[in-house]
């Protein structure tokens, strides 16, 4: 119904002059106002602002979706090309399930009745019903449903990357589910959904800690769990690269991160209804780009000085390094402590990347370096711009969600490796993923694919 | 003229104060306000509702825009490599025709004089002039344009995938303008140009029925013309296989049409101007992720139990499904009920893609199964949630429009086949369009091109 | 803190309403206005009109910082294998770059204090504070730095295109540093800056000129210092194809920067505060559609008619020359004139980059034809539509700074190839820069980087 739809509108609000002056002014149709020059209609504050918030949420809500593709391209370019099809199917497959399992138990569980305490309240969360005008919190619920359930699905998508090449499918998503349906969300109550952590002051604008550290968190356990791969680390100790089958498209990953990031970023100021908050949310927009840029720099510069050539897989991950350390505080810092957080973000992924070798934590993408080590640091560093916080309360919540995510991820990810199991042969392993348990190859006419010809 | 033109624009505000107060008031330096707080200056309820809906259509358009990128991935990544650069080309021509042509003929067609017929007027459409302050239809009409031309390039798109991998360019070409310069915009008068049909009542929200069925339709009918590819089906009546070149790329192009479907389905609401619209702009979001997610997840557990393996393009296909099958009607809907309609979706993919191999008609990246099948699923299931329809006349409209495109396709495709001929000789469908047609290879270096090295 | 900032967003709400009644009507409480529906409060012209636009430098920022993605995937589908992480690092390299040097330097030097002359002042940027709310411009100034900003990039690209296969990382970051940092802010600051030239009423409206021209002279110039690919030329003047690696990467960059130049030019317009604003945005970008849609078909048609073969590559340049040749007068042609210029620019490009190959000019993905022509023939036809400009004015402009930018971008690459050099050796480049200069191969598993498997 569209052009149809259109006249219907104008109708309706015809109607609604009638029963509510005040919300009709906003859609009193131009005609009037010429009609009656000396008396225009003029757009009620509350209505504008709502409006505008809402198109904030929407804006970075599909810009945080994008960020699913992102992680989708930067793992597909970074695992061999005989498991490129199963990094594909996760990605899809784990932004469905966060959604569904968002809706189900996650918001409510996050946002709803929290009140100082430790969880909210548990059953599905439904919207404002349509054509809704209730302005009570300033915006669409719906809008703001689908900006907190991207971010859901950003958390598992971390956990996908670490884990890659030699968890099975089904398992995987298991834990996805249980991730994004009662992990994440109870623990993002403690802060977002004014918990515990809020009341102490904790501060995290847009989630360093709550999804980044969360997700790193999880793949860290999951990582422990599951084992390096088959010849990864040799028993003489020496590492052996697994180089990712397309660096393109690891490039497309982080580029298309990198856009979500505004959103990411930028709509957590929740608000673009007064010049206050949109000029906000441009410091945001610009910090976050400088941070990451800043992260870009700072691994090309070090992996030049280590390894006299510039490793792009580096540069990159540098690139999510910076917009994860300013994630945690991208409004106060001037450009300057921008650049400085995310350059230090870039400097930790180089230096942790071989710590986790040597570890013998196979973590496949770098999530681990990125997502966990980068958003401690973000997380620790807010109080550097923002005098309202402490670096105590600081390392108080950091080490909160550390604690709760990283144990029960463990003990979920032991239960699963005791009952259906979560790694798949050493065969299957060889074979790749995409034969195994996909059976569609990534690249049937190259790659690894082509020796089936 | 950046800055200047910034000043520029300030001092034509001031000078249309004098012309034109109330629109000025709109544009009024902020210093006026400041310098007489006790006589504000406000915002005109029209001026603002108008920016808001054109923003809509910009916002929307751009992202509608965007899959023709996706389609160009989903289909690069589905076909044959020796056929890559024929499908990209394919779809960067025909989204650039079906700009033109629905400037030429196809937008009148559409939306001028239908006035409850069967079809709109001829001749090219043109915008409102520089710096227009037409507000009598509440939007700019080059937003609107811009919006709508971007769902028939999305029409044309979807016969471009069925019939891929052994079409000519040019017959291809020219359906595509007779199908965007009249079949689409013909059609699409019966309803959102307010014709018969939106005078019966028949209802398709974002055009399940007038952009993908119709896409369907003309699909099927080349498909019929043309013939499955050689070698796909044996005289024995088996179906090869003939795996697609790039998942992650057909992977890239899914998550790229999701995140377009956004802007398809929220900006046909066609207003933001009031707190009810963006209100149901969000909830249209929420239900068409829903029901993308519900698709993804059913086409997953569906191939599992019968393929004992996930197949990842069906899992894609899924996503599809759910997004097609939700358009008739996105904003109704509960989310549960948004999840059931793309899970059958999902379903019916996966069901009717061996089906049309039981039929022998070749679809090479399943086009008919999800933007036939699930458009007119999608269509009958409005008066679920839509109590102002009804299941008969959502099947008249389903019948009138296949009746209509199917049948000017097929006339169109046999005389197409007739006179210029539409396929290409098995020597040079074996020797692949790329080299044939085209002249540049996809991948020169590797896949099928590499074996010319 | 997501939902208590919310909550402290109205808290401070209600204490400016104390401060400044006029600011915080715009930010009251919905409840205020049910309360006392006789007593609506309504929203200032000067704040909504601050908030559109902002947003609109928020959205075409992303918008045009998304061509950054364009521009690696369509440099990375155009290289041989043998180099495409190079491109892939270059061009996030160079972004970064870009942001960190425009805050650095290139902003000041290109806005601030030009006053009709040569240049602007020397000095970082900074933006508003922390919900600051200067009205004086009408929009935030972090806004209005970021999408300045992403421009910079853009003709940053444009340079790493044609010197790619040959040149040296570092060196050519040297030459972004000075292009970006001191180059195009003080060339820009001639018109956009309102120096000399914008005082002769020279006319540029999205920088066919400032942007794509200067990126394509310093293109230029490199290509001229640097030389050929070895073997690009034989002594007895054939030409040797060098096709790139994926076509599918260069469509889909070619998409990209489809969609970001709707930010590109829309955004250009400066302004969405009235509805005149609006309605010029809108007619942009349909124009820019057009433009392109032009560029393709003409290139396509061609192509068909001299080489009896469609050239992918020429239709993907077609579409980039028709954008190019539309932006410096986006606004005020008729959507066939759009359509006319754009054709122009796809022909164009045509009848170059053979002309390039006959001069041993090598320009790795056409970026002189594309950005550097069309850039001229736009900025010289903005004439035919706007009437408050002279051909002969247009002629100086591009004269000036083709001769600045032309003449200092040779003396700085003569500097860079006497000092540290600028090109690999012959050996290293037969190997490819990704082995040499990156250590990481773009396709390990297959392309030219299998050999070594």
């Amino acid at each position: 119904m569209k052009k149809s739809f259109a006249y219907a509108a104008i109708g309706m609000a015809v109607l609604g002059l009638m029963a509510d002056p005040g919300l009709a002014q906003t859609a009193a149709p131009a005609a009037e106002a010429a009609a009656a020059p000396e008396a225009p209609v003029y757009a009620l504050a509350a209505d504008t602002a709502y409006i505008f918030n809402t198109l904030l949420f929407l804006l970075g809500g599909f810009l945080v979706m994008w960020m699913a593709a992102g992680f989708a391209m930067l793992e597909a370019g970074l695992v061999r090309s005989k498991n490129v099809s199963m990094q594909c199917l996760k990605n899809i497959a784990l932004y469905s399930i966060a959604g569904i399992l968002f809706w189900l138990t996650g918001y409510n569980l996050m946002y709803t009745g929290v009140d100082g305490g430790f969880m909210g309240s548990f059953g599905p969360y439904s919207f404002d019903p349509v054509g809704g005008d209730a302005l009570s919190v300033g915006y669409s619920t719906a809008s703001d449903w689908f900006f907190q359930m991207v971010f859901v699905a950003t958390a598992a998508s971390i956990v996908s990357g670490t884990l890659a090449e030699r968890i099975k499918l089904w398992p995987f998503l298991l834990f996805t589910v249980v991730l994004t349906g009662l992990l994440y969300p109870i623990a993002g109550s403690w802060q977002w959904g004014k918990g515990w952590l809020s009341v102490m002051g904790f501060s995290d604008f847009a989630g360093s800690t709550l999804v980044h550290s969360v997700g790193g968190w999880a793949a860290l356990a999951g990582a422990l769990v599951l084992g390096a791969r088959k010849g990864k680390y040799t028993s003489s100790g020496q590492v052996i690269p697994m180089p990712g089958s397309s660096i393109p498209l690891a490039t497309l990953g982080t580029f298309i991160l990198w856009l979500g990031w505004f959103g990411f970023n930028g709509a957590s100021q929740l608000a673009m209804g007064t010049i206050g908050d949109v000029t906000d949310i441009s410091r945001i927009f610009a910090n976050t780009n400088m941070a990451a840029a800043g992260g870009v720099v700072a691994a090309m510069i070090l992996t030049q000085i280590l390894y006299k050539k510039v490793d792009v897989t580096m540069a990159l991950n540098g690139a999510l390094a910076g917009l994860v350390s300013i994630t945690a505080e991208p409004l106060n810092p001037t450009v300057a402590q921008a650049v400085f957080i995310g350059a230090v973000g870039g400097a930790l992924v180089v230096f942790v990347v071989p710590l986790l070798d040597k570890l013998k934590i196979d973590d496949v993408v770098g999530a681990i370096p990125v997502h966990l080590v980068c958003g401690i640091w973000g997380t620790l560093i807010v109080p550097l711009s923002n005098d309202g916080t402490s670096y105590g309360v600081q390392l108080i919540g950091i080490a909160a969600y550390g604690a709760f995510i990283f144990v029960t991820s463990l003990v979920l990810w032991m239960i699963l490796k005791a009952t259906v199991g979560i790694r798949v042969s050493p065969e299957e392993e060889a074979l790749g993923l995409d034969k195994v348990e996909i059976g569609v190859e990534a690249y049937p006419e190259f790659g690894q694919g082509s020796q089936r010809l």
